[in-house]
């Protein structure tokens, strides 16, 4: 049900066709983030008329609410939210890490508080995957310790290894459901879902190997790096990312969690990164930071009062080619709802156009050339890699 | 540039066609309310898709911000929010009367302090009809008073007159615009602009016959009974609606102004009115209230947390095509956008799909039927016209 086909390399960059239950997706492509089951201020059809091919679901959102075995009675998250293409769910750790309250870990797995209701919960690896096999979604991934950053190398070094251990028996929960077994009576939406590995290890490469070597003897599907964009510099994200990916093997998706703005996502690829999720598109949409290939646009300032100019003029998205900057600041500053919707299809319009002149330039070989073009015109400096 | 032509009657409820400089509208219409510029959490596709053929612009809004004359200089409201179809106006009085603050009439027009940052301003007859050639609507209001509701009769009769002079001075100075006088240098932006006069006189017959005679002599584009739903009983309203448009010019739309339910057009049109407004399907529609043809429903309710039936499983709009009462209760207990957008779309449609009917009946000579079928599933007691 679910495969990996590179098409083209350029250099470290790669492309590649992911075909999975609920169809296809080329890579490298950006998810935008669906955190409680819906991609903030968009419909399924604008995420479609905006290029998305694959969104990210949110697992410890939707398992505190509306609740995992609700979705599965529902048919899974895909017929719950109206969203049939590619869906790709976190673990949920991150946001017990982030989110929740009076956290504590031990080998068994997380117990928290809800930051809705207080509530008292646990969150193993096997339920992690038994949510996930609920959600339906074409991706799961694997629950992994998220250490806080900074976080000392010893500390790291054995979070490491609890990320692994957890990671083997998410893997044999997964097997088991595969097998036939059911959750709460319930069968998984999604019998063809993928599970994806976490590379830990914070920014050493000898740990980052490490963890990579560990989770690949357990042949996940796809394998992702966490752990990253958290406060360290960019050009250090980079020499991790750069280090980690030629130890995945060659042949599977390769996913940057988290990450980040389009010069991150262009200095990833040409390291080797297939798939990308990041919160900055939709969040900063509604902020009223929109992206330009020019670089950011604060659409408040005032200089835009009358201003006829669409957003970006090389941009054919809705609402660069229906509105103009003098229309969208009149909205943001008067509070209006439709300031979001039209901010957040602009901006993952942009990044979803961006993934796509990269795979372009990939499958033409001139991805060199490319990132020079495009980071020069947003003024930032390319890093080797 | 503007006309209305009867092309139905079915007792005294008319259907027609209203042509204007933006594109016609079949009529009984209703007007879906963009208060700032926008129909809120909609887009001017979205209520393409939705049916609306022309909606309304709040004068007093988007006078006060983004201001008339920056709208002058983007062209006018069409080209400056997106939607090419028909645009009607208010004068800004309504809300001059309820959203204002430190307000005082006299003769000249109304000063006022502005609700968003206090500054202090006049609005006048004139500078009602100038707003409102700055914006371009295709049907502009005169400014009328809207005294409170309830005030005692003879409050009314005088308060009418005062209308009545308000109206001779909008119809002048919109002949002096028509003629090629400019607004501070500025041309209007729709030179085939339409103009409505407001018939008032509260609950009693013979004040709005006094109003009504008083104004179809000024030969406006078209009329409109304002001062109604301010919480007298839908009966009076009714009674009131039903006494009053015999009285205006036949051959000339007819607009109840801030009105309603779909029981309510529904008894309107059976008096003989042709346009509405209001901000009930797209208000209602963020609270979580969706009409349905049974009645209204609210999706917050438990007892839809797993109800995979869609709002209204006669309504064919994007929401109930694609998304069960449970999704769109999960989007709106998680305070989720998009959950405003979804009931918006499935509100405006039931409202506009609800107008389209009322036509078809009226065409088809079947207008009494249709009223009794339709207000029986509403459990609604229809009114005697």
């Amino acid at each position: 049900m679910f495969s990996f086909n590179l098409t083209h390399t350029d250099g470290a960059a790669r492309a590649g066709v992911m075909t999975t239950p609920h169809g296809v997706v080329e890579t490298p492509a950006f998810m935008p983030v669906g955190t409680q089951g819906a991609v903030k201020a968009m419909t399924p059809r604008l995420l479609e008329d905006a290029g998305a091919a694959i969104i990210l679901g949110n697992t410890y959102h939707l398992w505190l609410r509306p609740g995992a075995e609700l979705i599965a009675r529902r048919g899974g998250l895909h017929r719950f939210n109206g969203w049939s293409r590619p869906i790709l769910t976190d673990s949920g750790g991150y946001q017990v890490f982030s989110l929740a309250a009076r956290r504590t870990v031990e080998e068994q797995g997380v117990h928290f508080r809800s930051h809705l209701d207080g509530s008292a919960h646990t969150l193993t690896p096997e339920r992690a995957v038994e949510i996930q096999a609920c959600l339906g979604s074409d991706i799961a991934m694997v629950l992994d310790e998220c250490p806080p950053h900074p976080s000392p190398k010893d500390a790291l070094a054995t979070s490491l290894q609890l990320t692994t251990r957890w990671a083997r028996r998410c893997r044999a929960r997964l097997q088991e459901l595969r097998a036939g077994d059911t959750v709460q009576g319930l069968a998984p939406t999604n019998p063809g879902q993928a599970q994806f590995g976490i590379v830990q290890g914070g920014v050493h490469a000898d740990l980052r190997a490490e963890s990579a070597g560990q989770l690949a003897g357990l042949d996940f599907e796809g394998y992702a790096v966490g752990g990253l964009s958290v406060g360290e510099p960019n050009e250090l994200m980079y020499e991790v990312v750069g280090g980690v990916a030629p130890r995945l093997p060659v042949g599977k998706p390769r996913y940057l969690m988290g990450v980040g703005t389009p010069a991150d996502l262009i200095e990833a690829v040409d390291r080797g990164i297939d798939l990308f999720d990041c919160v900055l598109p939709t969040r900063n949409a509604r902020n009223g930071q929109l992206f330009t290939r020019h670089g950011p646009l604060n659409i408040k300032n005032a200089r835009y009062a009358e201003d006829d100019a669409p957003v970006d003029s090389s941009c054919a998205c809705y609402t660069c080619t229906h509105f103009s900057r003098a229309y969208l600041r009149h909205l943001y500053i008067s509070g209006e709802i439709t300031s979001s919707i039209l901010n957040t299809v602009h901006n993952l319009s942009f990044y979803l156009d961006t993934m796509r002149l990269i795979r372009h330039a990939i499958a033409f070989g001139t991805f060199p050339a490319f990132k020079q073009e495009y980071l020069s015109a947003l003024r930032v400096r390319p890093f080797a890699s």
